[in-house]
Order: C-alpha cells, then structure tokens, then sequence
C-alpha cells in the first residue's frame, strides 16, 4: 500500500494503538479487508476505527483482563508485515 | 443478516447513529463490506466502529459543516435496505 502515512504501535491505556493515514477510503478499506482476514486467522480481532483515509486501531486482549499481551503483540507484527509487502 | 440486533437511527451530536450487533466477526464484517461499496457509490463515508460483533456508524456531512443533511438520511435509508434485503 503506497504513500500510507504511519505512527508505530504505541501502548495506550494498556492497548496497543497505531494510527494508519492512506491515499482515500479504498485504500483504507482495502486495508481493513486484510486486517479482517488476519484477525480470523489469530482469532484475535482489534477494536478499529475507520473514517474516510483514517484508520485507527486498538490490541489488547479481554480474556487476560484487558491488557496487552504477547496475542496482541504478534497480530500487531502480521499487520506490520502486511504493510510492508504492500509497500514492495 | 439473521439475528441482528440493531436500534434505530437517532440523531446525536449532529450525527445519524446506529449501532449494530451481529451474530460474529464475520457477519459484522461481511455488513460493513457492503456499507464500504454503498458509501463509495454515495461518495459519502461513514465514521465507524467496529469491535467483534459490534458495529457503531456516525454519518455527518462534513461540507455542510459537520450537520445532519439528506446526504447522511440517504446513506442510512439504503443501509436499512441492505438489512432487510439480507434478512430475507
């Protein structure tokens, strides 16, 4: 995914949080497709936000009380990977 | 769309909200890829939320100075018949 503008994961209120600026709605969606795929995969699903280019998400896992753990940590890597291939 | 729980439209803070709750991930997402097609033949995108089976959507218009307007009533009508044509 070209020119996609990106924070690095950041923990916020004990959730992983990243912030993702694309070129229009299409390309954030798109996005979002894969995400939605690799969170099945995991059985893991973010909390997200999308609002026209602007995707924001948040990791953290319910069933350890609501703090980051080593699930929220190894989705977070797929959807860097994922942003990376996209990039080549 | 079988067994989903959803409120109607109410206006909040200058904004349509509904929000929506589905069977899974899965069929939430599902729902909001067909929001995703609808808002680009509209060229008018949501602001929403998704966590697991729950789907929050915000419509305003931003050129009209963050107001509801037809724009958003049109969207949120079409999204209703999205609803009931699934639940069909």
């Amino acid at each position: 995914m070209d020119n996609v503008v990106q924070k690095q994961w950041e923990e916020v209120d004990k959730k992983l949080y990243k912030v993702l600026i694309f070129k229009d709605f299409q390309e954030a969606f798109a996005f979002m497709v894969r995400v939605a795929f690799l969170a099945e995969q995991h059985n893991h699903h973010p909390k997200w936000t999308n609002e026209w280019n602007k995707v924001e998400i948040w990791l953290s896992t319910h069933d350890a009380g609501g703090v980051v753990t080593e699930k929220d940590r190894s989705l977070a890597r797929e959807i860097n990977e994922l942003l990376l291939v996209e990039a080549n």
